[in-house]
């Protein structure tokens, strides 16, 4: 996995996904719903999605709200897997 | 429940619910998605509207796959109840 | 639902929820799971009761982590809804 | 995926998943419930597991039952493949 465990530089990021803003060495993205359930049909998805990569997002609820949070651990930064994972969701 | 559970006339079901068939006394509807990821999510969103009608109903699934029967088992046939859990997975 | 929505003193809290915390007004849990599809299950069985209770909590997951926060907007405080989310929640 | 494509026998299927039934080349299990929530959990749960080994179930659901079929297609037989998930489901 050495090929995705590169950190991306501040301007890679813009490029790779820039419809997500940076927090905190996170990627992040809010999205909102029109109720609950298509909200926690959207989060099973993204696990889906998570689990195929294996690489998981860290996802807070609210009801209809979801806030999706993209980081590398191995290499506390961000990498092209969090592009991968960002690129997914963005395409459910 | 009394409201609900009155069997609705074959006429009835066809105006109520113009895009469904009536399979053996079930409404039926076949649902095709791109991946496995949007069926599961579209299976657990349609979760959510059974429970929260008390209404659940029969679910085959094949990786992008879903169908969908729909009946009022105290009635052994089709009510309003099916009809709205039928409207409510075609709003998903 | 004015029955629901009356605040509950700390005390009646800490009786009626005796293995959740109180963090800001709310009530907290933290489970750890062995893998994040145990993970995904219970945020959906957790859904699945919120929405037959119509009171939602907020979920924030990473990977085989899961921590819950209850409360009552529309009390700004704690209220029997979240006392029967939080038993519902531990008895999945 | 060779490896994992050759069809058992049905004498190795029996000793491999000896808690599940064979019905028309497929393995099959029946699971009950206590109730709705923890139904859908299992299939969520059954999904990602599916989705990491890219191989996926027929599942059938109804209210608290949940019948799952395995198989693979591609040798229209049982695999090695389908004993990996069903060993994985019965771990859920």
């Amino acid at each position: 996995m050495a090929r995705n465990t590169k950190a991306l530089s501040d301007s890679q990021i813009k490029k790779l996904a820039p419809t997500w803003r940076v927090k905190k060495k996170q990627l992040y993205k809010k999205f909102i719903f029109s109720n609950f359930s298509d909200a926690l049909g959207f989060i099973v998805q993204i696990g889906v999605e998570a689990e195929r990569l294996n690489h998981h997002p860290t996802i807070h609820n609210t009801y209809n709200k979801v806030e999706i949070y993209l980081s590398t651990h191995s290499i506390n930064g961000l990498s092209t897997l969090d592009i991968k994972l960002a690129d997914n969701i963005d395409n459910i």
